[in-house]
């Protein structure tokens, strides 16, 4: 929460500097008027009480009336907000708060799609840690919002043993041996594999999840049979929409997508602003 | 360069958090490593000088060696550059860095594309405010990168008389009047209008660039006719590779496209680690 | 804008540090008191926000209430302001906002005789970027409530191209091609010349702006003949207020003064506190 | 320490923001360059390690090479010192080093000049709070360097009894009795008065320092008679270099002056910036 | 004050990180809940203003309700505080509040605890610099809370020479001499002696105050008598409650004591809360 | 990494303040010395790392020499490890150093002595967020250095369904149901129960783990039969050194205690410095 607070002002500085030359010069600071944020195109809105900060760190006095509630779709040219106030305020702030609306409800549009097309499958989609950088709290909200979940959040929430790490170790066996005893007893281990051999290894030595990284349709059906149930299975490497179908019904418990995150676009939202009245 | 000093900062807290419990249980602190970045997918490079930042936060011994140059066109498979150093530090770093580099040259690749459609057209396309939040400098740097050219950085450092500015003055020569004897003398005046009605108003009171904002190509045509010359002429709205072509030949001196940034996804860049030897 | 309230919590932390041992000792949290803030000599007022908001940042239940508004001129012994609120609080924020307050009109009052002395005179005062390193936003405000007008903000809004750039890239001419094509297109571009060749380079290579750096007014007649309104002319280097009115009559259209800034003495304001009650 | 590299970071920020678009797109990264610094006017320095960290904290490669010492008199046109480094790191430093360079020294040298008035009295000439905020811990080393004394640095580091605090406390007696047995024993207790009554009361309660505020010579010499040696003695209160003279004769111990700080205006000195090459 | 918000704002980051992931998925936003603080084991109160922080930095809007002041005995059992409000807030704030109050309290408690073992002696127990990093101007506080008093606050408000300043002096009065002149005159001299000699020279050298480092009573003894009430005397090292009745009969003015703060163990306290509804 | 650097300048920022007027009035800058860091009580040494880090803010020309690595139990007057560089900065650092060094060995001193009396036993000792606020990392790696593992980190990483989360929802079955499918598949869920029923409406939800809340002896031995193994068993509540031995006895496969972190008290650390010469 504090770190939403601190980006909101790393990007209201940014854009506003030592002030904006234009609004200042011209409007006095008295104005007040009404800004209506307009869907330009249809989406999945996400990022409203996002909004709503950033105005509220220009001027706590905002007035911000949404009309629809995180998650919710909307249809081209629907007033997703409103907010009243300084007109001053509601020029200072408007392109940050439309660069945070149209990139999250961006994220959850995407992400609603992709849920659409796995309807009715008995699969989780998740997402990865290819995020924005400072963004990873909001995108992976975003996620949420889009109706995916989320994978761990960091480096620090969630074991996942890698190759790299497998390596060094000398083994799957070895490594899970060595992380087990020192974890907390609320964390679950994942072991990424790419091959058979690895998932042998991976269910012998007791791993909780048991990613098939990058592996094609007839390994991965080889892998959940072999697996049975003993561990939760997650799909990794190269899932798209096309893909994710085929890739539900192998049977796997999860399939994690980086695509969720870094393949977005933002979506197409503009604010129209009225003042209401005029400078004397 | 503070600024993404800090970004930075904010990147990997929020991806170490309290540590990174993986590595940390399984990875000796005195191991070494080489990590290998290597393009997935033709694209322009952009970020490098982040990427170095992103591990010598973590650790000031690293050791970064880049192949290539910002800027640079790369192919698939290529490699980009080699980062030498802890083992930890590189699989700490990887994502982060990766982050960084996938999406600013994902922009620079995206804005490439672009100028390649207009290439030997005298023309100058640039980008807006739309960027992500947070990422202003890094951004407008890599549409740099990509070979465009930036518009304002901020409101701060140029001026851009919109609509609502001109309707609370009451009229574009009033606003032009109440503003020109307030600014520096290195700041030109920009106003944005939608009409030939504006267009003429616009000339009259002096504007230095005139916006035409989301005209069709016959009334930009008409505009351009117009002004003559007497001021430079941008336009605006909706521009996509597609048009891009058609609304370089109407003889514009400026084309502003928010989608340079917002609709850039990120290229496939990932990274190969091998580590020297093995925990003792 | 956050830059102003954090150059105020700095202030107000080297202030009262661990706290204040004296007023935590003697007066109830509980008293309630009243500041009048006094002019003790002629002056013009600048600063009334910022000093509202020291005393709101340690408490926000302050009232505030001034008799004047920036750039006003008031007489000695005016009654400037009324601060009510904890008595603890106004002895807390008593001086650093009289540390704010002091230098800001201070600024205004020195920026209004210089303004005063060139009343009538065709010719824009500027300001230069000598300002006290941390109060740069809130000097060149000072400089525009006294009535003159400021330079560039700073190295990132306006272009000046002065001799150690000319000399590295071979020429005026050559620096003017070099930079043209990359700047954005809102931003003027000023060159610094020193002697007659270089206003001829200057005008040559279609310099917006050119500043005549410490030169004697012969030579600034001659110049300005030469440039014959073909780029706007500043004249720059030890302005005092006493050159400024044969400067002024030049024909230069601007005359830039770091002394607005650097010279410019704390004009003297005081606090006198009365309590409404007593411990109890 | 940290408060200093602070100030220096949000100097440095104010003034370069989002860039130095002259210098970025004129100076190639890798020229090299000399700068010397130069007192254009008689000058006792202060501030010269500032000067260094400035450099330094936009490339640690800088070479730093001062020809004098805080506290030096320098004789105009006299090198201050040198600095070898990236000529665009240089220019980008330039300004806000000379800015921090031009007030510390013009407080060193404005005290000097006092202190030159009052050589071989034995009296102690201090400062006030009246300083610059932000700069509290800076320009009290600046009254040091210039050879005067400090008085508390803060709120937090002596007790001042002033006027409002007796007033509530119901009379010297009473403020002394309630606050002796809270302080540190470390702390000294000063107590501020206005007239003879006000001495007699501070001597009879204890006072470890008695401040004479505002009064004539008459009544100084008065106050210090009574006092007799029992109680520490201070005289503050519209001290000029003019009437320093005469208050140092009275026998006071201490003179307080914000005159030190608040009165004190930069010094000139200048940068000769000299490249090694030009650009290729 | 700035420095204690921001430590609750560092401890609540910690405590929180990306999200309370139990709560936030179990307990709708809309929920109000009560929670009642009790104190688990007799207790004095300290902390009650930084715990009503706590909670108000997670929301504005929570009410706040304390039954005693800080420096209260409290009862085991008894409620000593109610906090009204989201029930979201109350479960994300109740751990940071309570690890704040159990500290401060615990050392409030274990304070008064030596305060009552020497109950109507003539000496004032005072803490040392043996905080809690990051909790200094707290645990001094609490300290004053438990009816002890404090010794300085850091190494910047009083003066204490030790052993080593001693030595590179080359003996107390170089030292004394050294320093005197150039202290602020609201600070007083402490020196520390660890024999009868070293209590000589101090003496002689005019120490206002002299610590009586790591000495048996025997020799504390001695060393009061030659002080003989010329300078104020401070009793330090392994100082214990069992030890405090016999120190403080030894007519010194002062005994310090570490264990003060570094010794104190946090009392028991816990949070009930209750819901005032169910999810719906 | 970031947060525990951030921690370390806070508290060099609380003791130093404004600076060292001891040191720095006495102490050339150029003084070189010696520390010795010695144990005066036998203890487990943890922090090494952190007191580097201490000195290292101060100076990076430091040398840190340690005898012992974290986790070494150290005898009574034995060297744990010296540092070497400026005086000056041996005096700065050395309270702040000690400070944190005695925190964090007497964490680790404390938590070995309860593995020690439960060596031997199939069962694992952990700690609670029963922290001090800001040290939450830091005092959980001291833990980890004792010998005892962590809990989670924070509210982030780990759920814990506890009476108030039950109660909103509706029982124990229905706060597994609602939350079961939203988190992250790495993180696994803990359910605090208090009686027998309890245990079985957490079996049949099919908790992970199953916190027994404050249950005596014979109910925590009819809780684990019923559990059976079927879900890990964490036994919280009133754990003391003394009931440790009896409740490992239980079967349960975790012990949490509070009072591995919140009743641990400092351990005796001192510092002898040697100066290498005198000032000249």
């Amino acid at each position: 929460m504090h770190s939403i607070q601190h980006l909101i002002k790393i990007a209201l500085e940014e854009d506003i500097g030592s002030g904006d030359i234009t609004t200042e010069n011209l409007i006095a600071d008295n104005l007040k008027g009404i800004g209506e944020v307009v869907a330009k195109e249809p989406l999945v809105i996400a990022g409203l009480d996002i909004t709503r900060q950033v105005f509220e760190q220009l001027d706590t006095e905002i007035s911000f009336k949404p009309n629809f509630k995180d998650g919710d779709f909307i249809e081209k040219d629907k007033i997703v907000l409103k907010v009243e106030g300084k007109l001053r305020v509601l020029l200072l702030g408007e392109r940050t708060a439309l660069n945070f609306l149209q990139r999250l409800s961006g994220i959850a549009t995407h992400v609603r799609s992709y849920m659409n097309s796995i309807a009715n499958k008995n699969v989780r989609l998740v997402d990865t840690r290819k995020t924005t950088p400072g963004w990873r709290v909001l995108e992976k909200y975003a996620v949420r919002v889009g109706g995916a979940r989320n994978h761990r959040m960091g480096l620090y929430d969630g074991v996942l043993i890698k190759d790299n790490h497998i390596a060094v170790c000398g083994g799957i066996k070895n490594a899970m041996e060595c992380i087990k005893d020192k974890l907390s007893h609320l964390v679950k281990i994942e072991v990424e594999v790419s091959d058979l051999d690895g998932v042998k290894q991976a269910l012998e030595a007791g791993a909780d999840v048991i990613m098939l990284d990058n592996m094609n349709i007839d390994r991965i059906k080889k892998a959940i049979e072999l697996i049975n149930g003993k561990s939760v299975v997650e799909i990794s490497g190269g899932v798209t929409i096309n893909s994710l179908n085929q890739l539900a019904d192998t049977g796997a418990d999860i399939i994690s997508s980086g695509a969720l995150t870094h393949s977005a676009r933002c979506v197409d939202i503009s604010m129209r602003i009225r003042s209401n009245n005029n400078n004397k």
